[in-house]
């Protein structure tokens, strides 16, 4: 489970930073890689990754800006040349589908693989076997939404030592004891799963919000998550200017991620007024609310480490 | 008067090579510079140049393909901030107003200009006192169009020794002169200007041409022109593909430009199969039948000099 910025910076590209865009490689988890926004040269952005666009098999669009979005369309009709051929779904604000379907058709674009868009509202937007995804409508002046993706628990590791000491060796048992309660020898015996299991690995949460104003109430959204990225236009000086421009400043995100018994805060969707020198600062006012900040650059990797 | 090329590649952007788009810088003569196609990431190609956005004033659309389109919505967006303030037009086949109005719509634009888009058909699509913009249909699945971009003749210099030996000093006499067919001295005497003006400057002729299939009757179009820019998606041995494709060869472009007159040929719109190795290869097909081609890469420019 690995995080890579594709565009941090806020409205327009400069040369340190693209328009929004950020991969959730889930390769090791789904074999796939999911993409939240799709600001304009994300294709471009991903040539200089290894990621191959045939591997994004989910889109969450937080909200319609073209910042967010205008990059979409290319990277749709690119992934038809790229092998693309399962099937992607892109998520997103209601509006959604018709932009895509409009850019498609009036450029003439016919896609070798089978395009689902949903326009998602509040609540749960997906649940497989693996992950849940609920969305939460936040404060941008337009419907701008916040992603909080939660990995399921998973069974612990089977204790092999545990029954090699009881006797039992290495054999079709052992994941018979895996996926059930309890199993009985052919001695007559009966084991039970939780004797030979160490403890469930407690999923991770990842939490990734669009633009928005800083608001109290998304304490509970953000609650306890191993990962909260969090846009951060302006710094602590213009918060008046983030008020006014639907956004949030570095230190009112920190103050959210404190609040919340976050583990770690990444703050992106930096405005083009502040450049790399800039980056000390935006950094050190933020972590002297909350010292766990990080702040994102266009490529920047973070592993999130499963927990136990 | 100068080409710069912002994409010279072909479909699906590349490393070496984005999707198309080509300035037209006629600072000089307009104090602005025009822009033929947009595909995604123009804007980030022009943050590598020093075009000005605002100085861009009027974009021309050969064809609606996504690769010549993507870049325009955040292209138009992006103008905003960068002061743009004057008028922009937009020229392109039908379906080129669609497409803009709904990406700006949906995704909450508003320029702060005035933005007109003008849907084109065959024929004279623009003229001012400097200048003719000729549309013509090419061969291409959906309508795609070249342009024939006419510099107006321009009265000849004053020819200043001339006068002076005529006995007649600089001042305000001269604008007269230069203005007017017939001036009437003081002392009787009547000057003719055709005595003290040089010879007219011809207007160059500029020919970019969208994706096509190569055709014969081009000639007449591109006659004599002191550029053309063609697309030479692939090289002579895959000329069955690029007329399946609808596309053209290298050696076509070139013996459009042998048969027509043309001074220089400039080739475009390259397939991301070729690499920087095999530029000497499509360059030197060419130049056995057209010696002057010239293979244009990114930030290429290319300097129409003044002809007389």
């Amino acid at each position: 489970m690995e995080v890579i910025f594709l565009g941090t910076g806020a409205g327009v590209p400069s040369k340190e930073r693209n328009v929004s865009a950020i991969a959730l490689s889930l390769l090791q988890e789904l074999n796939s890689i999911w993409l939240f926004d799709c600001g304009e040269a994300t294709q471009h952005q991903i040539l200089r990754t290894s990621i191959k666009p045939r591997k994004i098999n989910k889109i969450f669009i937080t909200h319609l800006h073209g910042d967010h979005i205008y990059g979409l369309p290319g990277l749709l009709s690119s992934r038809s040349f790229q092998a693309g051929e399962g099937l992607l779904t892109v998520y997103g604000p209601k509006g959604i589908s018709e932009y895509i379907h409009t850019c498609l058709d009036i450029s003439g674009t016919h896609l070798n693989y089978p395009l689902k868009t949903v326009e998602i509202n509040e609540g749960i937007i997906l649940e497989d076997e693996k992950f849940t995804v609920h969305a939460k409508l936040l404060d941008h002046g337009i419907p701008s939404y916040g992603f909080r993706i939660t990995e399921k628990d998973k069974t612990g590791e089977l204790l092999v030592n545990k029954l090699m000491d009881t006797g039992i060796e290495p054999g079709p048992i052992y994941s018979q004891i895996k996926n059930n309660k309890m199993v009985q020898l052919e001695d007559g015996q009966t084991l039970y799963q939780k004797d030979f299991i160490g403890p469930k690995k407690e999923g991770r949460v990842i939490c990734i919000l669009g633009d928005t104003r800083s608001q109290k109430d998304y304490g509970e959204f953000v609650e306890g998550a191993d990962l909260l990225i969090h846009e951060a236009t302006f710094t602590s000086d213009k918060a008046e200017l983030a008020q006014s421009y639907f956004h949030s400043t570095n230190t009112e995100a920190a103050t959210l991620a404190a609040r919340s018994g976050v583990k770690q805060l990444l703050l992106t969707h930096i405005s083009s007024r502040y450049q790399t020198e800039d980056d000390q600062q935006i950094i050190e006012e933020a972590r002297e609310i909350f010292s766990e900040t990080y702040l994102a650059k266009d490529f920047s990797r973070f592993l999130i480490a499963t927990k136990n």
